[in-house]
């Protein structure tokens, strides 16, 4: 009993000592202030009831007590009937309905839904949260909080919401050593070396992060999964982590391999069509629900890099899918098939060869022939996360099969947590783009919630991929990124910028400054980002062979993973029109390839990934494409650069510990955004031999370059790719200690000194910076960017304001080499922008 | 030179990325902002430098550097001649002067004085720091830093300062174990295991905090000293410690052991007038002054509390002092020899006997005897550090001996920095007091610094005790008598509330309402305390013979150790009148003695130290001093929870952890206050036999007694003394663990529930608090109190706010023992004043 206590107050001593490191999220439950305290205190009763008993509804119960308490400083009594008082009372719409007869609905909730409603009898004034399941009593319960956060008043509620899909789930592509494939917050919060962890606290926290969106379902494992995932020996962790999100009414569901049958199950085939196959999945999936009777599903990548899948014995997706299907289905599961199949050894120099076409190829013919628990899982485009795609023309085509979309909240092509990129406009984008399935009105998000062919399942995936990190994420404001999805998720037509506010106010609070800021640097990052990674559809321009982070323009091209943009000495673009090229447009309906084939109605977001064209095109706004490149990429730099002055305005008014980590993240970023914009603006530049119109691109009177300095010890070397380093070179140390020096020959006054070094992860070097004798700055190359290599991955830039500098000054680094990383050297820029 | 650029990036990063922990205590040097920071950034030069070459002015030069690149976000330049363009310039007056012959100054600077001023040179502007001596240098750029963070102007200076007197030394009681007595602040700084620390980091930051006031000595071990300090192996950690300090001017001494030359010199006495015992001091100082040549001198606290003395050998202690003064003079040390002895096993039947006479008795009849560089050191009062004391007559009665007030900074009898308590105005009120020594205008302060007397040494000495805590000194609160300290050794005129003010915006900026509501505190704390724990002259009715800390109103009564009282049925206060009483203020110069002598003129606020008066005695004010007594209880409880109030007000607009360390001490501290109020206004009506005119000392209808509640395990216990718990008795629980419960009976409402319980040091209890079957708190008993005992030490509050109770509901406490912590429990209350 006691330690069961002490459990609890175990939340209770944290509430009041936890410094904000972002770990709470949304979910602060800061203190109200001023009158609106008083108001609200004014305004809550006392008592709440939860009138069921299961666990959801105790933790719902629970929450309110712990959510009132930290934001008005009143603890609720827990009643166990309806007081002769003011209450909150917490139920099923049945419950509710027997303890209030007098409550009249006309409109039946869906599962899930739920209402916050006032009744008064006599004097004494009731707040009910009914709803049709106890997890819908759980939302209903984290939405009367949120009123309560946002300032919004409670005493007159009359409010009804369900969600718009059934399915709202997110994917953790985490691996069973605890590392997570494209994950940017730390290591997984459920498994450590092949087993789930001893400690799990943080699942059960972040089942209720999810909860409070209306998340109901969470894979906890890499979609590239492990067969050892279905070995007898995990079932009682599963089981664990099942336990930990149960209260919080989030299903768990496993990543299976399709050749489990053969590599763990002791047969020699994973035939879909073979009875003992199929006799094996049934087995295990009655193993598995034995443990776990809740468990939500799997969700299968096949025949898709790498994976095995159903092509190896001449079967179906719908085959593979369905042998799974039918093994789940006795139990209410599952089977979430993942769309992304692609061939990854296209031959380049085709140019009617076109990745894009894959998902509709491959799935388009099997429609109608997928079992009514399968869904198919179909990412947002028809590439792979890039910085825009157009929607995939499967959302279109199917009509008689289960859709999700797959919607990537870590982000893996949009900076990777190290850039701000708030991804929920681009969502909007796609879920509000209208496919002409079946005349107007078929936008994405009605096709993927099944209310336009009336699917039975269907909805909306989120590959989350949050860690350990306090930040979930790796980056504070990329918590922006789950909250947005899982409102999207719950209500897609809300606007980005109530998501983008709401999550500010709850997160930071409601100082105006802080919330114009931030929602501003949010609302905008989407476009600044693109502005200086891919415009006009030209995807991320970065290294799609490797880590997807850094720039790399010709990554793509000559290979057979085709992500190509096919730029050329004399275009840009890929050709994927009906009439000459690829006829992924005709994949599209009519009223919607015929927009995407010419040139005249084609968005200019979007034209080279439709068509090639001339450098000299010009576009809607009058510029050239390739004017356009230029421009975007030092709208989108500045861009960045105006984010840091605007976030240290906020100094004093964000938390001390989540103000560093934001202007150290948007001061890197905004390092990163120069190394981006230089390389892609010189790479197009090299490419067409057409110079900027404005004459930046190539000429940067304020840089001295590393390999033009005087150099002891230092020595120069050609970095690849060139475009991402200036000149195409850098300087290197070899020794125990380099020296590269300069004399300033610029005028007398305060200066910023920006220094661009390369931050590999196989060393911690260090750099000192000199002014005329005297030191100025001192760092470590510290950071875990990820790459080994002198490329735009690495390339860092240290700023340095308020130096004094005068002409004839000598300019002076020192580099320490550790390890592998040689305490390399691009170039240093003197400029007066900080001052 | 690599390596030491990087001890000095040390200090770069550090800067950067340190959260507010008041480590960097008042010298901060935030960033400014707005028009501030613009303002600054126009008025300030670009280069730097200091014309002298010594560790002192170079360390001055970084400072300014460090502080304009913290506050103005600038890096001045560090020339070595005076450039043609404006500058700051840092020298000695004599290197000002062959730089800046148009400098003429009429009045000489005294040792260790500065002045700032502008000197225009056509269009440019040189700002000169000019001092006496290289100290002074320091002095004056910490003076010019000061000025920016207090957003004075500073392109048109004229401003000269000098010292109120040559000594402005702190004590540091730390052991060589590592250990500090009467420390609150963590481990030594300096010690550890019986050596200097390895890392003397905390030591070099000590050495900026104290060279930032003007404090030019530091005594680093403890007055009870250990023989060992002496050693020939202590040597080189002594010098090390002195490297540490050297560059911030601090020079350091050494307590010493009068047994030494018995205990570790091989010798078989320590007779002073032994010539082999005077040769064993003058070799001992030759050795140490030959690895340390700027040591500071000795501290020797002698025949007192156990300490050996010259009167082993029926020698004076004038003997004792000139034997080390003589041994110490060649190298230009000093000897600070402590005035604090007295007998401790005086006769407190003999109401004749005094301690407060000891001083004057012991030192008086030695004046004229001493070295010129010995320097009597005299504690403020003639007891001991007591919440009031007048000051010691002892400084009035010297007239040919140098002094040196002791002030004591570590809380011992103050709260222990668990209280805060500002003890400028407690000092200020004995360094501005007229002894009357030659007339009027004698105040003491003028006396220890030799003005009256001339003599050529004296001062100031506090009591400082720092240790590893980030806080220094265990509450950030308590900083500021460390600041305190110092600005008044530097100037004793400044008001307590211009140095409350300004330590405040150093300290936590400008905010106003931040500062108008931490001077309000700070400056209105000492009255508080000495409400609640010894007004009128009582002293701190604290455990005077154990830890000095909880409340224990006769722990000074029938010993030896003189701290008495002499409260009875009839009457309190210690008649110390020439008249009737011990004579005591006969010692004071007729003028002063006189005002003492009489109840007519003798101030309230020590007339029970004085006098002794019926309870019934009327006191100016109109009140009885039984009365006054139960009512200032009152008041300063009321008011330290007025503090928790006003400072919940500024949540938000200070530094999270900073806030959280200061809410909580003030939380704990309001407890206290009711504990000490409650046990004394008890044991005054208890001893009296007068009840409270107001009615409430003995009457508390909010209060349930733990002994009176349903209790499961828990047993009754008597406390001792019977004050220190409400009732004289507690519960404590013997088995695995216990519960007492009670049944409310008062309204329905919100209430606020405090739980008085026991926090003892030798375990870690647990508690949970329940209302109605709901849990609504649990903590943990884990402060570490100076008790093991159930005591007004170990009593501590717990405070849960916001529940609402209706009649009937039970509350209950559970309590989980933990080694010989038994989860004891005094009372619960149950009020509305938090709500």
């Amino acid at each position: 009993m006691l330690s069961k206590l002490f459990v609890l107050f175990g939340f209770i001593a944290a509430d009041c000592v936890q410094a904000e490191t972002g770990r709470q999220a949304w979910l602060r439950y800061a203190e109200l202030k001023g009158p609106s305290l008083q108001q609200y205190r004014e305004a809550i009763p006392a008592a709440v009831i939860a009138l069921n008993k299961s666990a959801i509804a105790e933790n719902a119960q629970q929450e309110l007590v712990r959510g009132v308490r930290g934001m008005i400083g009143r603890t609720l009594r827990e009643e166990s009937g309806i007081p002769k008082e003011g209450a909150i009372v917490l139920g099923t719409e049945v419950a509710i309905r027997a303890a209030f007869p007098e409550w009249q609905t006309d409109e039946a909730l869906k599962p899930d839904g739920y209402c916050l409603k006032t009744i008064r009898r006599g004097q004494l004034r009731y707040t009910i949260v009914a709803a049709q399941n106890d997890r819908g009593v759980l939302y209903g319960v984290f939405h009367l909080l949120d009123k309560i956060a946002l300032g919004e008043a409670i005493d007159s509620l009359d409010e009804r919401q369900s969600p718009y899909a059934p399915v709202r789930w997110v994917n953790q592509w985490d691996n069973l050593d605890g590392s997570i494939e494209r994950g940017y917050g730390g290591r997984s919060i459920f498994w450590d070396d092949g087993h789930a962890r001893a400690d799990l606290n943080r699942v059960s926290e972040y089942g209720r992060l999810l909860a409070s969106l209306g998340i109901n379902g969470c894979a906890i494992n890499n979609v590239n999964a492990d067969p050892r995932i279905l070995l007898p020996a995990l079932v009682p962790d599963i089981a664990r982590i099942a336990d930990a999100l149960r209260p919080w009414g989030v299903r768990v569901a496993i990543s299976v391999d399709f050749g489990s049958p053969k590599t763990i199950g002791g047969l020699d085939t994973f035939d879909p069509l073979d009875a003992r196959v199929t006799e094996w999945w049934k087995s295990k999936a009655d193993e598995i629900y034995r443990a776990i009777p809740d468990l939500g599903g799997f969700v299968l990548k096949a025949d898709s890099e790498g994976r095995v899948g159903p092509s190896a014995y001449g079967r179906t997706h719908a085959d593979a899918a369905n042998v799974v299907a039918r093994a789940l289905a006795l139990h209410g599961g599952l089977i979430f098939y993942r769309g992304f199949v692609y061939d990854h050894h296209m031959d380049w120099r085709n140019f009617k060869n076109d990745r894009a076409r894959a998902a509709y190829d491959n799935f388009r013919p099997l429609d109608g022939k997928f079992d009514t628990n399968v869904i198919v899982q179909i990412k947002n485009g028809p590439i792979d996360f890039q910085v825009r795609e157009p929607a995939s023309p499967l959302f279109g085509a199917l009509e008689r099969t289960n859709e999700a979309i797959e919607l990537q909240i870590t982000q893996e092509y949009t900076g990777q947590a190290r850039h701000t990129v708030f991804l929920v406009p681009m969502w909007k984008a796609t879920l509000d783009f209208d496919m002409h399935a079946r005349g107007d009105g078929t936008p994405v998000k009605s096709l993927v919630a099944g209310t336009i062919s009336e699917r039975p399942a269907g909805g909306f995936v989120g590959v989350a991929n949050v860690g350990l990190d306090d930040s979930w994420l790796g980056n504070q404001l990329s918590q922006a990124n789950l909250y947005g999805f899982g409102r999207l998720a719950w209500n897609p037509n809300l606007s980005a910028q109530r998501i983008a506010e709401d999550w500010t106010r709850l997160t930071f609070g409601d100082d105006p400054d802080v919330l114009k800021t931030i929602a501003g640097i949010q609302l905008s990052s989407w476009r600044t980002y693109e502005n200086y990674t891919g415009p006009l559809g030209l995807q991320t321009l970065t290294d799609i062979t490797g880590n997807h982070y850094g720039v790399n323009v010709e990554a793509s091209e000559r290979n057979g993973w085709g992500q190509w943009h096919r730029a050329d000495a004399n275009g840009v673009g890929m050709d994927r029109t009906v009439a000459t090229g690829t006829g992924y447009i005709g994949q599209y309906r009519p009223a919607v390839a015929s927009m995407f084939e010419s040139l005249a109605t084609c968005p200019d977001d979007l034209l080279l990934f439709m068509h090639h064209v001339p450098y000299t095109h010009v576009l809607r706004d009058g510029k050239t494409v390739i004017q356009y490149i230029y421009d975007s990429h030092y709208e989108g730099a500045a861009a960045v650069r105006q984010y840091v002055r605007d976030w240290e305005a906020l100094q004093g008014r964000v938390d001390e510990q989540r103000y560093s980590e934001i202007r150290a993240q948007l001061e890197y970023q905004a390092g990163q955004a120069q190394v981006w914009r230089d390389a892609v603006t010189n790479w197009f530049w090299k490419t067409s031999g057409i110079p900027d119109a404005q004459n930046r691109v190539g000429h940067y009177p304020d840089r001295v370059e590393a390999e033009s300095m005087q150099l002891q010890g230092y020595e120069i070397v050609s970095i690849v790719p060139w475009e991402s380093a200036s000149g195409g070179k850098a300087i290197q140390c070899e020794q125990s200690q380099c020296v590269a020096s300069f004399r300033y020959d610029g005028a007398t006054g305060w200066r910023t000194i920006r220094v661009q070094y390369f931050d590999q992860n196989n060393g911690v070097a260090h750099y000192s910076l000199s002014v005329a004798g005297e030191l100025v700055d001192a760092w470590a190359a510290n950071d875990g960017l990820p790459t080994q290599k002198l490329d735009g991955s690495s390339s860092t830039q240290r700023v340095i304001a308020g130096i004094a500098l005068r002409p004839g000054d000598e300019i002076r680094i020192e580099g320490v080499p550790d390890q592998g990383e040689q305490a390399a050297l691009d170039y240093v820029e003197i400029g007066t922008d900080r001052e």
